[in-house]
């Protein structure tokens, strides 16, 4: 069994785009900007956004932050998503979700131009990915796709179950992975809460991707022999032995199901070191204009 | 075994439009209107186009035609979908496709106001739709969901599996099997070219979409006792007993699936006739704003 080390990767990942940053910052070339816009004050967001801005410090990246208090109107955050917009500067700009409830998510997602959607999120880039188009894809899912590439796990052929239907992971998931290209090629079954037969669609799996945010869901008894398993949960369940009072738990029962494995993702350390490493590539991909012309 | 006769609920669809168009025109109101631009003289495609204009006045829609020769430039064309985008009159419009080499259709597609793409090929449509928003969704696709829930075919918590991945069908359908609602909620594998064990996958399912465009590809000991299969496939292939020299032929051998089957959709007869009366369905919606407000 080998452990997929994502934080090993994720720094691997930061550390080839800071060489590419100061390479452009040797030529006299214009270095990447990711902007972030936060509303009120929600700690799980707060941490979210300083880590991004961190990762920004970190590769050498200008990186901006925008706050607005609780109060902002919906129409004062979709003119600053304009101004965004329109700002030459800004390659790439995130708006943190969650949004306070007399603001539409929707509308403010539809109002981000698609070339500096960096967090893939606008249905423009939904549908380019869908549709195989170049795209900017979601942090997790591109961070999952990264790990398959540079842990040289074939897919091409393999029967890959995805747990999980949500628009951020299981979703983009099973369209990528049943795309095209490597990582890709693969047969995709996508299973869910409405899904009778789980266990035995399970141990079918040369691959299972668990995205559903049920700790311990997937058994020992649901992975066949050498199955590759990447553990997308992260529930903060109570623990009384750590400083914050809880610890991050997985969608895999890692302790029975890791001995099973040809590679499995740990949790912490897995799938959640590259979510915002995912947002620094998707900038550097902007301002390379890979995406769009 | 039921056959799943597309003529017949085509027709049934066209009665109800008609009657709500009646009831339009009684009012004074706006009657819907679909346009379509022909590029060229492409048999094929001159008699879909004629025959989404003859669906047209059957269900009393107002309808236009917009020609150009096979040496219209980029720029025209597009020229031309701007103006369609702009025409208050019109409800929704079609680019026909193939367009010649010399025009990008990616280009032409994404000009389209989404608003009135009821071809549903925009990005946008299809991001819409794959995130589980209001879309317009494409003719087949949507005539098959039309056909399953007029034929009260169950699919939550069953296991589908669609063969094929193409943009304008397998990919389409695998996202609405799968998502909340009925028909959807089922547990969706998608099948291709790449996938090792296609025969004992299919044995598993319980509804069966053969989109591959290869005749006869599904044969009678890949199917399970009581399945339903819905066969898209409708490849020319050459006979000696018909004027036009050719018969259309499904992706299913007919003769040895049927008898095992719950429901089966003949071809042609099935989900064919389906298609552009999905075409009219969207252009009402559109008018009706039932998608965008």
């Amino acid at each position: 069994m080998q452990l997929i080390d994502g934080k090993q990767t994720s720094k691997e990942v930061r550390m080839e785009i800071a060489a590419e940053v100061a390479k452009l910052k040797e030529a006299g070339a214009k270095i990447p900007h990711l902007a972030a816009i936060l509303v009120g004050h929600d700690g799980g967001s707060e941490s979210y956004v300083a880590g991004k801005i961190r990762a920004c410090e970190e590769v050498g990246f200008k990186s901006s932050l925008i706050r607005f208090e609780d109060d902002v109107t919906e129409e004062e955050l979709i003119n600053k998503v304009k101004e965004m917009n329109n700002d030459a500067d800004v390659d790439g700009f995130i708006v943190q979700l969650p949004l306070p409830k007399h603001i539409s998510e929707d509308k403010v997602n539809e109002t981000i131009d698609p070339r500096k959607d960096v967090d893939g999120f606008h249905p423009v880039n939904v549908g380019r990915m869908t549709i195989g188009m170049p795209a900017f894809i979601s942090a997790t899912p591109q961070g999952i796709m990264e790990l398959l590439k540079r842990y040289q796990i074939d897919t091409k052929g393999k029967h890959c179950v995805v747990i999980g239907r949500s628009n951020i992971v299981g979703r983009p998931m099973s369209v990528l992975l049943s795309q095209k290209g490597n990582p890709g090629d693969a047969t995709v079954t996508v299973c869910h809460s409405r899904t009778a037969n789980l266990k035995e669609i399970c141990l079918q799996a040369d691959i299972i991707i668990a995205a559903i945010g049920s700790p311990g869901f997937v058994k020992g008894d649901m992975v066949k022999e050498g199955a590759v398993v990447i553990d997308v949960g992260t529930t903060r369940v109570p623990a009384t032995d750590t400083k914050s009072g809880w610890r991050l738990k997985g969608d895999v029962l890692f302790d029975e199901v890791a001995p099973k494995c040809s590679f499995i993702t740990p949790v912490p350390g897995g799938v959640g070191p590259m979510t915002i490493t995912s947002l620094i590539i998707n900038t550097l991909k902007s301002a390379k204009k890979e995406i769009y012309q």
